[in-house]
């Protein structure tokens, strides 16, 4: 993705685009892509019955990643409470939804992580790659 | 809206969908597709360098609006804190999102909230008229 | 829903809205709702591996309602031809949606269509409720 | 992104993702951040009133973009006309953003396309760098 050039290039952000909320806008709109998609690889197992809660999960985390990723977009000045806000009810939905992965990993691929993100967090589920550089931005972003 | 109709069919909401949340979930949709066109709106203002903040809130609330909307219209089973979180986050930009409107409105019109909604709103801003049912749902939720 | 009120206070939109435009803006907001529903009561019915396609179905017909309406509620100058174009793939979607809700309808109510849409809708299915006044607007808008 | 280690792993698109559409769905997600970013960047400009068609063609864009993102992400068996009608669609709203783009951008870095994007793309605007891997999906999807 290209947040990093976009917001180089935006004449309110400049010296205020930070790399952690960059990684961030760009891991909600990754992952809203993979939770979209986890969610329908759940839908084509044999065991669906079995993977309801993960479906749903991954629902409501694609839709608020996409909702966090253009409201950190934008450069809605003062209202770092509200961003932060935000930001953090969305690592809420991530974590919930890795923990919930994390239960399907061994059977299903699509909930185990994707090898590039695993070696990169330690704690391996599907939606935690996400949280945790949100986390980070959360602590980042008001003070920069 | 057909939300209460859809409720009362969905096998897993029976006895549990309840007004308060069905009118948020109303809300919700109806907010956001309001603050569409007020931002459309303040974009087609001679004044819309005035309106920058407006129309930045608008896009804000209207894209935390939908996700919440979407989060309340599904089941996902014992996730009240989660959702009752995201409820209040958007309550947060409705609020301030009426704020600002409340700022402008007796010269644009779009943003002094609509005829309807005002007579049953005290405050009168445009998102307000969003946030306090919302508020109501995020009371009545978690012990329904 | 408050899309006409909006649009009589849209500077750009006056004398332009037309009344099948904003039935359609508000059938598109009503409708990614219901459908967001139709697939979380799919999600859990006991015969969730049958409902497969009509759930996608659903997710689709969601995403793609929830953008058509928020260009529809924009004044976009000079570009009904896309505008129309987007209803219409819209339109294609709502079908779809319908034909396989139909197939469900005799087993699961939430699949059935609303009871006041379909005294609307001679045809019945679920998104069908949505993709006739979409048709209207089609025919409407461009010429408007 | 991680597009396609997500379709690596779900049980119904093995051997049926392609290349180019994974590369669609990321530019799906990608644009639509980069519209977002981009209105919001004409948002701040001094020149705002000249750049208000510029700011809905690009927030029309992310909302067409997301959606198409979304369902070509799913997959709904059997239903590549609809999908390729929507990434036609999607291509639309790209080419005339780019357009648009294109006439700003001696004068705003944010519609002049990013760096490493123009190297790529001959014709160089903004959305345009969408359009084309777009077109390419829509080439191929649904002979796939």
């Amino acid at each position: 993705m290209h947040a990093q050039q976009m917001a180089d290039t935006h004449p309110g952000a400049r010296g205020r685009a930070n790399d952690a909320l960059t990684r961030c806008i760009e891991s909600c709109f990754d992952c809203a892509q993979a939770c979209t998609s986890c969610a329908d690889a759940c839908l084509s197992e044999r065991s669906v019955a079995e993977l309801r809660q993960c479906i749903r999960l991954d629902l409501d985390c694609a839709d608020v990643c996409i909702a966090a990723g253009a409201v950190a977009t934008r450069r809605t000045a003062n209202q770092d409470a509200l961003l932060v806000q935000m930001l953090e009810t969305c690592a809420g939905f991530c974590r919930l939804c890795a923990e919930e992965c994390e239960k399907h990993a061994r059977h299903h691929e699509h909930c185990r992580g994707l090898p590039g993100l695993r070696a990169r967090l330690p704690s391996g589920g599907d939606g935690d790659r996400h949280y945790r550089p949100l986390a980070r931005a959360v602590d980042v972003a008001p003070t920069s």
